[in-house]
């Protein structure tokens, strides 16, 4: 009875994972994982559900966070986590005789926001993060620039540039030019440059900050300074000369650039930026953000930064850090836009077609013969006519079938179908292995 | 002002998971991945909020379920998933037309529950589930057993016992002792057998489900079967000869055994277990059960079974299938009552010591160069004194330390200091790669 049936959906803002979707975002969390180990971030894990207090700190505005909020059986104030670096911050806090400094961890996990799904957005999605606490060392901010560009050539993404810079230059620049007091409108003035352009942001600046149109225009130039590295760095000697953050940002900024560029990392894929500043309050060094060249419109899908203190809220101990995050859900929408998710919806190429029902202990050792050779086998379950497993084989991508019947068994053979290219070959067992290990290496 | 400060802890019930932790239970999820894929199993997922009408079913108990239900932004009544099954079911109904049958997916995820912590338990935990829909077929049944053996020997748990039955042969035996129709209470006490003991479940079956003492001391008989499989099957023959149910089960479970047995499965990691039956309702046929000899008061680490028709509540299309889930907490705990989770809370096993800040690239550099060739290294951020960085080596489990001052540095090579044999060696840079290879291939 169709009335009495409950209606299958999901809520909105939410989504589920079909297959190929599901593969091609666990690929993405394992290639990052496999990165930041190679630095020797750990992982941690934190609950889902915090103390609503611990997320919006007291005073906080929760219509900021979008929390889904709530009472719990015990009475408690409780809500999910919106982002991953407050708990880490409770975390941090929570564990630091455990943990001691520095600490480096990863953590990759859900987050929900009840944002306005009109703009597109999920209300639930995926964070990957990496972050080094408890030391303001440079190599730090060096190391974090490493791992975001080698995430990107391990996620086989090589065409990407890492935008670099550092808000204590932004600091320094604003007291030389005079407005080191308007220093909160006029970067979050800059901050929409990419959006409403030079003349909506020297509007800004003169009209809501107050800063006067030659400041406004200074500020952009410097900001619109483009080239070599070391050629802005120059350019911005002079100008800092005197602002002690200034100086620091300048000499950390080139002390990085020298250091990637030691470390291997083409000039192409990190450059300066002067003018991305990374909102307002939370970051105090080195800033990053990561563009795909061939998907720019998506916007940072790696960004994050230095911060003088991570867990204030929660301890006396100053947690200085740098880190940053993978926007797992943008980039999988990148790949998506860029025809780089596969549409195979099985991780195994090989299919044994069940075609002898008697002779299901065969398929089966023949699937294990695989397996045991890191060759992913799919025995199908049902012994249906050859022809529906083969459609069944091609719907979800496989890449070969192997079929054996009375012949077959008589022979002792195989005979694997190559589903792309439509030939057939027979082989004895003892090739087989062998045989199929050949076609899957060939390009398709 | 500690009295302005927040304090950090977890929500009663929850809890934090530490690098060694939490690299231990990565691992499993890992590795039974690895081995749900290499039998053609798909990721999907799945959010962690449903509409609470979903996750109850129409005039569902919530109780039993021990839901975290609340009132979304939008007036939404929603709770949180506690299990994968039910938000399999919605999916495959949901996305039937897209995913096709047979349909084989794992589902690795959190799950929420309020139960009582008294009893130890947590409200947060991860599942890791698979099944295959849509088909009747005994091969599917006897791939979910091979499934749960690779998992086993997989993660390096050589010594477990996988106790299977089927629903139907218990059923058989209760038609044919005249116990049909107390089916329910029969099995409901005969499930507490390793609880309350063979004259406890006596007692209830006779007080309260009302069979004869008779047929309670046969049904504890049969239970009681012990040794091989063949040899229990054929004493269930004769004594089921005449129930379809009872001899469909015996034929399903002996096809089992057989393929099992060509596949290569040592008979002693395979049961038969006539006593265990499951819960009541869900569980149509096989039913599966898994122990680790060295921790079985931890109780049963992967359960599953045959089910005839997952998604009732959402569509009228019937879809049995079989599948099984994985206690990923439980056998988290059972590795660690056994002493099988390192104390290494890195995942590195070599630390590059920054002794001379001037050479900081050379440091990167070298951390790079392990990295390139699949070592994982971290390179200590601060140049603090070489004792401080290797104590902190010592703390987080590394395995080497490499040091380099002015000395090294002039000859062009690495000093690699053993962290457990506290053995020192000096190599060539050209040489360290293989040297630091050769030293972690050693047993420690």
């Amino acid at each position: 009875m169709a009335s009495g049936l409950i209606k299958a959906q999901t809520l909105k803002g939410f989504r589920d994972f079909l297959p190929a979707q599901a593969m091609a975002r666990e690929r993405i969390l394992e290639v990052a994982r496999g990165v930041y180990r190679s630095y020797g971030f750990s992982p941690i894990d934190t609950p889902a559900l915090e103390y609503t207090e611990i997320l919006l700190g007291k005073g906080g505005d929760e219509s900021d966070k979008q929390l889904f909020r709530f009472t719990d059986q015990g009475g408690r104030d409780v809500s999910m986590r919106f982002d991953l670096t407050v708990p880490f911050a409770r975390f941090a806090a929570q564990h630091l005789n455990d943990i001691g400094v520095p600490f480096k961890r990863y953590h990759q996990g859900t987050v929900w926001r009840g944002e306005n799904t009109q703009r597109g957005r999920y209300r639930e999605f995926m964070q990957s993060d990496f972050d080094t606490i408890g030391t303001d060392s440079n190599s730090a901010d060096i190391e974090t620039l490493l791992v975001i560009h080698d995430l990107f050539i391990a996620l086989g993404l090589e065409r990407f540039t890492i935008r670099v810079n550092n808000r204590l230059v932004l600091n320094g620049l604003l007291e030389k030019l005079g407005l080191a007091d308007k220093t909160s409108g006029v970067l979050r003035a800059l901050d929409k440059l990419h959006k409403i352009g030079r003349d909506g942001v020297i509007a800004e600046m003169v009209e809501r900050v107050g800063a006067s149109a030659e400041q406004a225009a200074q500020v952009l130039e410097l900001a619109a300074l483009k080239g070599a590295s070391q050629d802005i760095l120059a350019r911005l000697d002079p100008l800092l000369s005197g602002s002690v953050a200034g100086e620091t940002g300048v000499s950390r900024l080139r002390e990085l650039f020298v250091a990637a560029a030691t470390a291997g990392i083409a000039a192409e894929r990190v450059e300066l930026d002067v003018s991305i500043a990374r909102g307002l309050d939370y970051y105090t060094g080195t800033i990053y953000e990561t563009f795909l060249t061939d998907d720019s419109s998506i916007g940072s899908v790696c960004s994050g930064g230095r911060y003088d203190n991570l867990a204030e809220l929660f301890t006396n101990q100053k947690l200085p850090g740098v880190g940053a995050s993978l926007g797992v859900d943008r980039l999988l929408a990148a790949l998506e836009n860029m025809g780089q998710i596969g549409t195979a919806s099985t991780p195994a190429p090989v299919l044994v077609v069940l075609f002898d029902e008697s002779h299901l202990g065969d398929y089966l050792r023949i699937g294990r013969l695989l397996r045991q050779n890191g060759i992913n086998a799919e025995v199908f379950p049902d012994a249906r006519a050859v022809g529906k497993q083969l459609k069944y084989a091609d719907r979800k991508g496989f890449r070969l079938a192997l079929i054996a019947g009375a012949d077959e068994f008589a022979s002792g053979s195989w005979k694997i179908k190559d589903l792309k290219s439509a030939e057939q070959t027979v082989v004895a067992e003892s090739a087989l292995v062998d045989e199929v290990r050949r076609i899957l290496s060939k390009p398709v």
